[in-house]
């Protein structure tokens, strides 16, 4: 996998800037790109030493930062580069690229080059890339595996995303707890290589139970005739392939796991996790949250096409627009009050305003903590208490500003207690629904982060239009 | 480290369940904090046995998950509990905690706790905690350290945060190129135990200088006699002190790395990298991210006392009102066409709001994709195009569902049409402002997440009444 001249970047600046001249490369060369292969050269001597160039590059590239490259071109210089790549190291490209920019390079592949690509994969990467292969490709390729590995394909695509069993994967190394250090030793020895991430290996029984895990460190610091089950490790981190897998992602990071155990109901060792899967379910989880609380539906490939954007935000464009038009109607109700004082209608976003804001910094305080870890009902109580003693404050600091700058502006000063009073209530109330809306959805079951600023913006501004109307209409009219 | 009885908690369920209990315990046991420690019993044999059990369970935890469980306890219990915990594990709970919460459980602590708390950490851990130290405690543990050692905790503090040599430890293990595997294996066993994360063992000159890295699993099925300078990798993902800690957490990304050597200007080796903090970083980045843009200075403790979140939010509060204002006076200057037409009033929000919502989504999306990569010029020309297509599309759909409403509301063809003229023109206006606030923001050096969704819905809030009552103004009067 790894080759002596290969490019490794510590440091992303250079990686970008081979991006941006790769880029350049493919864009001057898309004009010739029906000539185009890595085998030919072209006739056009310029071009022919772009392309060249362009070969070197890539074949210098670690396939995960080809990815990186692929991720970053625009669709035609993506679908020019890709057919440059090392086929050999198509199949490494494919896992590594985000799922909107596989499923465009996968459109491009024929029947051969797709099964070429994933020949070598072991099971649990070709599972991960099954949902997006052609079934006939899929099903061509376990027709050459043996019994135990096409059942393995199965068992990994029978979980859900987001369980364990679904980023599991097969490439296990285990013992008995009978046999001494320097017995294990020399039975690693037998492998060609061992598994990427092997920094513990599994104690098992003659059931495949597991009975503990080795660590490497302690192995190799161990006396050559003790005993496996005097050196190895009984307390374990393991889990079920129906775990959550965001859980298991917070223990290998609480507990700074490499690699851990799954078992079945059983106990038997099954398959294992590694931190760099981990580690995907950590980015990808976080940017999850980010993208649903401003109602994105999910990560867009930069460069997708216009449809697609729309597509992936129409849901909460709609839902905003419903909630915008009720907050319309709360001001068309008092539509007789704004005709008497036109100032309200220049006042009213203000209130509206800074609830919106203050409710957006509580609730992305709130979703972030759960991110971590549920909140309980004695908690979230608590965490009310606080909020509603920061929006008072708030309310009496930014309320009392403002309401002397209305005083002074409109010299009414019904219109500045107005202000003091609609702020404030409005502040509260985004302190109470910044609270309640991501409990409440994660007690239905539901993702708290999802559109929750889209929702507690529209509370805020229904709510604030209609508390300073209201009191404007009570207090002034 | 580990005991033989500990809890560990694959399921994030169990652990939270845990938290629950320690929280009543914990609560009940506050009557009589003045008589609490580890070693007392209570006289109330209800409340003795309370101690017992919630001293029972704390003793069974992990460090990392006692830091869980102080960072989701109400400020007196939690003190209640850090009292209790075992005081050999305090430093490691302390640098497992977050920066807010660590703070706050210092503060409990007097000199003779903190110097038994630290003094036990290697350089690395000491340089992480020591600027949350009275720095009479760093002083008097580092007199007990040797010159290297203090040395090495020095070069730590002298990095910035979000560089390298900020989290780098010295915890290495070297060895030459031109010894046998047989050697390096009889080296190793010399070890009392091998340094966490070890999955690879760097190979220097005689200068120190590095010449490649020799992973252990190659080291466990490599022949014994063969030398090390035939089975190590040359090419190294290597770090320098002054790099980026994102760009280092991002290459452990791509390359699945465990550990990665950090060399000074001379390429010689001076510390290493490991995933876990690598872990941390991901999670902190991104975390930054999300309370950045919502406006938050800094991650909070959930349950800091009402002053400290206060002055967490009130910059981009304060923001926000001046930007409010400035809309407010925007409306202001259109009071004569809202007091001549009053259902202008009614309408504007809806096209402040859809800017704001399809705006946000912008930026959300361009924030998250600069946090894995920089966008250059011809990138975030690209973009913009499209974002442009995007809102038109956007535009057109949306605005003549409102124009289409606002006619049947107040049957007038003019004010339908100047609503579909304005949401088409204020969702243009939120995408150029979506893709350029960003990669301003980056270009002068700024954080393109800080306060980034206050600033767009500012620029829509303002912008959307400008335009809806300007055409209005223009076209309806």
């Amino acid at each position: 996998m790894e080759s002596q001249t290969e490019r490794l970047y510590g440091d992303t600046t250079q990686l970008q800037a081979d991006i941006e001249h790769i880029s350049r490369l493919a864009a001057q060369l898309l004009p010739c790109y029906a000539d185009i292969s890595a085998e030919h050269t072209l006739e056009n001597p310029h071009d022919n030493a772009r392309l060249q160039m362009l070969i070197g590059i890539l074949h210098e590239l670690h396939p995960a930062d080809v990815a990186a490259v692929l991720e970053n071109l625009p669709q035609k210089e993506r679908v020019l580069v890709w057919k440059l790549a090392i086929p050999e190291e198509d199949g490494e490209v494919l896992l590594e690229v985000s799922d909107a920019v596989r499923e465009s390079l996968i459109e491009t592949m024929n029947r051969d080059e797709l099964l070429a690509a994933v020949e070598d994969m072991d099971a649990g990467e070709l599972a991960e890339l099954a949902d997006d292969l052609p079934e006939q490709v899929v099903e061509e390729v376990l027709q050459d595996w043996d019994e135990e590995e096409r059942a393995q394909v199965e068992t990994v695509r029978s979980y859900k995303d987001g369980q364990v069993g679904a980023v599991m994967d097969f490439e296990i190394v285990s013992i008995r707890a009978d046999v001494s250090c320097e017995v294990v030793l020399r039975y690693l020895r037998r492998f060609e290589t061992l598994p990427d991430h092997t920094d513990k290996i599994f104690v098992v029984d003659e059931d495949d139970v597991l009975q503990g895990v080795l660590p490497i460190r302690k192995l190799l610091v161990a006396d050559p005739d003790e005993l496996v089950e005097n050196v190895m490790t009984r307390d374990v981190v393991k889990f079920r392939p129906e775990d959550d897998v965001e859980d298991a992602a917070q223990a290998f990071e609480r507990y700074d796991l490499i690699s851990a155990p799954v078992i079945d109901a059983d106990k038997k060792l099954i398959a294992r996790l590694t931190v760099d899967e981990m580690l995907d379910v950590i980015r990808e989880e976080s940017e999850a949250d980010m993208l649903n609380m401003a109602g994105l539906k999910e990560e867009e490939d930069l460069f997708a096409p216009v449809w697609d954007s729309v597509k992936n935000r129409w849901v909460w464009l709609a839902v905003n627009l419903v909630t915008a038009f009720i907050a319309s109607r709360v001001i068309g109700a008092f539509e007789q009050s704004i005709a008497q004082i036109v100032a309200l209608a220049a006042l009213m976003p203000i209130v509206a305003g800074i609830g919106g804001n203050s409710g957006n910094q509580t609730i992305t305080m709130i979703v972030r903590a759960m991110a971590n870890a549920q909140i309980s009902t004695t908690q979230a109580m608590r965490l009310l208490k606080k909020e509603l003693g920061v929006a008072l404050v708030n309310g009496v600091i930014w309320g009392g500003v403002m309401g002397a700058v209305s005083y002074w502006m409109y010299h009414s000063a019904g219109i500045g207690w107005v202000m003091v009073a609609a702020m404030t209530l409005n502040l509260l109330l985004a302190a109470v629904l910044g609270v309640l809306i991501p409990v409440v959805m994660e007690k239905i079951g539901r993702d708290p982060a999802l559109g929750s600023s889209v929702l507690i913006t529209a509370v805020t501004d229904s709510g604030g239009f209609l508390i300073f109307l209201g009191l404007a209409t009570m207090f002034l009219l």
